[in-house]
């Protein structure tokens, strides 16, 4: 770590640490999809990775890049879903303990996944603040090293690892998408991408109800008081101090999208391509299907689908 | 064709004759879900199959193996689902007419579909009777060669080509699993497995509200009267002529599962592979989660996941 920025050798470093955990995960093509959007799209199948999300690539990074002293202490965090899901398993995998602050209204699904990779669960109010009041009280009594979701230099990095292995699958890409939340995945992504190509396109994809990155890419500087309200649950959070410079660094622009459009980008993923992908990964496909992405048809588009973790019992399509 | 029943270098011809147009499917692998159900599972996808479903193999390598003379005449078919999209793109793919005779209340999404693909649909009111009738009419009308969706020497073949690309990919398995409603899939599975293997299991699964494959394996002989009351609408029809006996010669047993464990399966593969299966493909895993699979734990286990067709308005877990 020579600088408080991830580089693309931080990525291949993290591909490296990661590889005997994570899984390589496919990329599918349907040609009805091509035909439909106009572009060749090759989508990254993250919904097959570990715990079901991208996530597990950062978590681990993070945790296995902890020195033999570090590691000891174990590793804390908060999160109400995937990230809470990634560093719990990274943790059992390395042997080492974790205590996850998650919000008592966490779904319970997630609550029990966390608990079968063997992490102390420490609940707390639903509010930002008690989140992380209760990670500092952990982080006081047990010490150990907290793991952020996205604004933590490794977890960039091991998030560059889905793009690295996109890229490396299909060379020639024209483009590639990604949605943005705290920013982890979008940064780490442009960081390999923009490393193999200087003329690839790199979007970031986020819903209009919760635009902070949009907002604070075309101003210049993070706008933070953006409240959102979106079906996209991944992407609720506000983009990172660390990760917005190398956004706005390394990345074309910003598309934002309807929520209307998300459910039926959704939708047609699961249809066409028959995989469970949740609402955040719909958020590029919806920025092609709205005709947002200002390339020429027939391009070679790929998209990281971040996530398969939903409620199978609560579809938005059938409200 | 030397003989009545199709043999593995059929299946070989098949799979050289559809390869150009078929996907190669990928299989996937899940340790949560082998830990849960304690064999090591290899699925099959074909739900990521051309049309959604293995049927196109089957369809596919009937409509190029016509001769020149034949095929200026087209083919012709019965079906409300699958089968019929099947025939009607290889027929498009191969450029010659196809007539579809289809029940009027076939699922409107179906008959889009086959529409796209250029094919001559008829409708006939939704019984068997009428559905041969009509089919009857046409080839009387028209000519062309009938594609039956099971007891079809070609459609056998190219059935059993998804086995063999399993088996290819995972030479070592120890039992291989298929659903079974006419046998088309069963017969080629088992002709291609039995030719690779003579110690490996295969087992044809079936629910119990339509067991006439179960029945007839039993007794020795078709039995054909079983009124079939299942969600997996793929099996509702009955074993064939040309598919029992091989099955009858092949197959290790056929074991039968209850709708309850079917709906639960469906649901298990949706929630831990993140892929979307129709309920017919989740009739084998039913049959593990049943305890039924007569194999030590711990054993290679290929399932075919035959297609992911589903009315997303609609689920089954959702009554």
């Amino acid at each position: 770590m020579s600088s408080k920025f991830p580089e693309y050798t931080d990525v291949l470093d993290a591909a490296e640490r990661i590889k005997a955990y994570a899984s390589r995960t496919p990329v599918l093509q349907s040609s009805s999809l091509n035909e439909l959007l106009g572009y060749q799209l090759y989508f990254k199948c993250e919904n097959f990775q570990k715990v079901g999300a991208f996530k597990f690539r950062g978590g681990c990074n993070a945790v296995f890049s902890l020195d033999e002293t570090l590691m000891k202490e174990g590793v804390a965090t908060h999160s109400s879903g995937n990230h809470a899901q990634a560093v719990a398993l990274a943790a059992k995998m390395r042997g080492i303990p974790a205590t996850i602050v998650m919000p008592e209204n966490a779904p319970k699904v997630k609550v029990e996944a966390v608990r079968s990779y063997g992490a102390d669960i420490r609940f707390c109010p639903p509010t930002i603040q008690a989140r992380e009041e209760g990670l500092k009280a952990v982080l006081a009594e047990k010490g150990g090293t907290e793991i952020h979701p996205y604004d933590n230099f490794h977890v960039i990095a091991g998030q560059g690892t889905a793009a690295l292995e996109l890229i490396d699958d299909f060379p020639d890409l024209d483009a590639i998408l990604a949605p943005v939340g705290g920013g982890g995945l979008l940064s780490g992504t442009a960081i390999t991408a923009r490393a193999r190509s200087s003329s690839i396109n790199i979007y970031g994809c986020e819903p209009e109800q919760a635009d902070d990155a949009y907002q604070s890419f075309k101003k210049g500087h993070r706008i933070t008081d953006v409240v959102p309200n979106t079906i996209a649950d991944g992407l609720r959070t506000t983009v990172g101090e660390l990760t917005f410079p190398i956004i706005q660094q390394k990345v074309s622009d910003i598309l934002t999208v309807s929520e209307a459009s998300i459910i039926e980008a959704m939708r047609l993923i699961w249809m066409r391509l028959k995989i469970i992908i949740e609402p955040s990964c719909a958020v590029p496909v919806a920025a092609i299907l709205l005709n947002k992405l200002p390339l020429p048809k027939g391009q070679k588009v790929g998209i990281i689908l971040t996530g398969g973790n939903v409620d199978l019992d609560k579809l938005p399509w059938m409200d």
